[in-house]
């Protein structure tokens, strides 16, 4: 089924984007800026569905890579998605059907429209967290076991890397993110490109339309002035995990990665207990007196109580009123392979997974 | 003019390079061990000219890439040599018609032959650089204004990265430089591809044939007894500069060179002077008393006082008996543009180029 993406759609997907985006991913926000300048200026882009591919068409993946500070600096481009995009079709002698997000998380969300808009071709509304994660090998396509080869890397200056093979997952995250780092922290990749019958088989299904449909409860609730975090929860189907103030974060960037902790000290029913945080971009865990009560794949989602809005690891602040939520983790990332990539052990926490939902 | 690269080559090619390499480059010797293997298992390599060429022949320009002393522990490898050549082949859809060295002095004045016996491609007797030189843009294909990508670049993990384009050269420096430290200081990589027209036009030529007929020099000398210095002094028409005795060593690695400077008191004639050199991997310059008597682009060579035999800047060490030598440049590095990229302002000193020789 194809549809068109409006510009009344741009405000929920980045809410909803936001949300998913599980503390990382940089703020959709500021991508919002220049697809509403694209939108306003005649681009149209049509949505389609994995099912809509065939087996043979090409699918090109898109995200912008870097640190997210200097990604609220320097607006994710769509000229430079775009020529990520060409770059690979050049590479490949072929042209590619569509895009598709590598995450919907974040300000990733935007990724895809944003090449479209600058090459014409369709969005696969589907991508491959279904969530943020920090690092290349986190995606429902590694777990799936496909070749993370070839990558385009372009940045503002022209210049241009193709990694054609890679040894491991982990030493295409490490060589990427190196040429990432060195061209200034900011570049537009297009990762291995996939074939409609990977898209449909590995993907990770209606995430564009989940995000911008969760986008639009959040909108509509706080238009009936009821609680935009009940409405998350009705939504979603997601859990209320706890309640309280921010105290206190320790926060470093290491790595090219911001990892640290948050504290919350509880509100309401969860006065007298105590909320610890960890996160490496995306929130991994939340510990509450000690005990975990949240973990990875499973989304945990920290929400400014009064609107809601997803609050990010790189913006969470002292004296933030902020509601931990869960909403339930795509099932491919909880399989046996998915928690090798994702579960908690992927971030250094030596647990076993135990969902909030079963 | 056609003519096959023997086992008896071996010795004097590194004695001649190591001369040429003026203090970098790594030295050759660890090379030469994996070319005499190969000629000893029946691999044979072809020498040809840049006239034998034709106008559209690709030639393959290849170095290794690294850090010297990691160069020293993992020898250049014809089979990550060849790798390099056949990705870009790949890249291309096309073959290479022959390879080259990107530069003649040191260890790399083995990495085109090491390629010619994994590929089976003849070696052009000819480089770019007429001696070593530490980074990209210091090549008379850049001084000639040639495009500088695409670069191959492949590591022994069987990663392999094409930069397909760069901003300028020092960008694609920068970016395969990255690169090479992130896959531990040590790779093969081929150059943008020239046509043969360029490598008639902007190749330094004859280099091959002049590093062993120098080494020949030398290894004559020393079997006659004769002074191995004055033996390359008298066959590559050079100066001397300075004797003595190495007193102190300022070394250190950074951004990826190895920078410092040597310090030399007179013997002999020079008793009473002190001289102080230079250096980024290569000798640069040198001073007596605070007067520069010797910079880049002339050869700088520091050689045994006894065996003749070049001293890098990575072993160059207290108490060492060297004599200072300077051998005339090519052409091309003195012209204007060749100045502006290997001359002493290129190495942040702030003088204007004045020959030992004119």
């Amino acid at each position: 089924m194809k549809r068109t993406f409006l510009e009344d759609d741009i405000a929920p997907l980045a809410t909803g984007a936001w949300i998913l985006g599980t503390g990382g991913g940089g703020s959709p926000y500021v991508s919002a800026l220049n697809m509403r300048e694209l939108c306003r200026s005649g681009h149209s882009v049509e949505v389609i569905d994995a099912g809509d591919l065939d087996d043979d068409d090409l699918v090109a993946v898109v995200s912008g890579m870097g640190a997210p500070l200097v990604g609220q600096e320097r607006l994710r481009d769509p000229v430079l998605l775009g020529r990520a995009v060409t770059a690979m079709e050049d590479y490949l002698g072929q042209s590619f059907r569509a895009v598709m997000n590598l995450e919907i998380g974040g300000g990733n969300a935007f990724a895809s429209f944003l090449a479209a808009a600058a090459t014409g071709k369709p969005v696969v509304d589907a991508d491959a967290m279904g969530r943020a994660y920090p690092e290349a090998q986190m995606t429902s396509f590694a777990i799936g076991g496909l070749t993370m080869y070839p990558l385009s890397l372009v940045d503002v200056r022209d210049n241009e890397v193709i990694v054609t093979k890679a040894a491991s997952w982990k030493w295409m995250e490490r060589i990427s993110r190196r040429v990432c780092t060195e061209v200034g922290s900011t570049a537009a990749t297009c990762k291995a490109p996939r074939t409609g019958r990977e898209v449909r088989q590995w993907g990770i299904h209606g995430t564009v339309t989940q995000a911008i449909a969760l986008g639009r409860a959040v909108q509509k609730a706080r238009a009936a002035h009821a609680d935009p975090i009940e409405a998350v929860l009705a939504h979603a189907g997601g859990v209320a995990l706890f309640k309280g103030k921010v105290v206190d974060v320790d926060r470093v960037t290491s790595g090219g990665f911001l990892r640290g902790k948050a504290y919350v000290e509880g509100l309401g029913d969860d006065r007298g207990t105590r909320l610890e945080m960890g996160f490496q971009n995306e929130w991994a865990i939340a510990m509450r007196d000690g005990v975990a009560i949240g973990m990875t794949p499973d989304l945990l989602c920290l929400l400014d109580t009064v609107s809601g809005e997803a609050i990010g690891t790189e913006t969470v602040r002292y004296g933030q009123r902020v509601n931990l939520i869960a909403l339930p983790a795509p099932q491919i990332l909880k399989t046996p392979a998915g928690l090798e990539a994702v579960g908690p052990r992927a971030f250094g926490y030596d647990l076993d997974y135990k969902s909030v939902f079963s």
